[in-house]
């Protein structure tokens, strides 16, 4: 499946979220990642997450399309991938 | 069309785009915006958040789906909806 996946995370937490995140999708927005992922990959991915996260504070949104061709991308401004040869 | 917006604006533009988005969408996290939209409306929030951003510095990324159906969302932690009562 394809996913959208967003978050928002406690400075304290944010850069193990984006190192694991990584791991997973393609990084393209300051706290946004998208891409094609298994079930079971997610449900790893999710597992991860929930260990980083406080869960009173921090919130994680997902995104499931069953296919990338369902959801158009529009993208206005500054392209942020340049980002990801940073790290 | 049902679409997903997230930005990632400096911060003193973060504030009119919080206004201009929450005009047209439902917020549901710190930079994320969904919600039903038709075609005429989304040109001109898109013509309205070009004139509020730095298009060299800031971005915005709106995935659009066809039908909110074949979106799945699903929340981890937080629920941010109450934000939504404070402005």
């Amino acid at each position: 499946m394809y996913i959208v996946l967003v978050y928002d995370i406690g400075e304290k937490r944010v850069g193990r979220m984006l190192k694991l995140c990584r791991q997973y999708l393609n990084w393209i927005q300051n706290s946004v990642f998208e891409g094609e992922i298994t079930e079971v990959k997610l449900k790893e991915l999710i597992m991860q997450s929930k260990k980083l996260m406080n869960e009173e504070q921090d919130s994680m949104i997902i995104f499931k399309s069953r296919n990338e061709k369902w959801l158009e991308k529009e993208v206005i401004g500054k392209e942020k991938n340049e980002l990801d040869t940073l790290l």
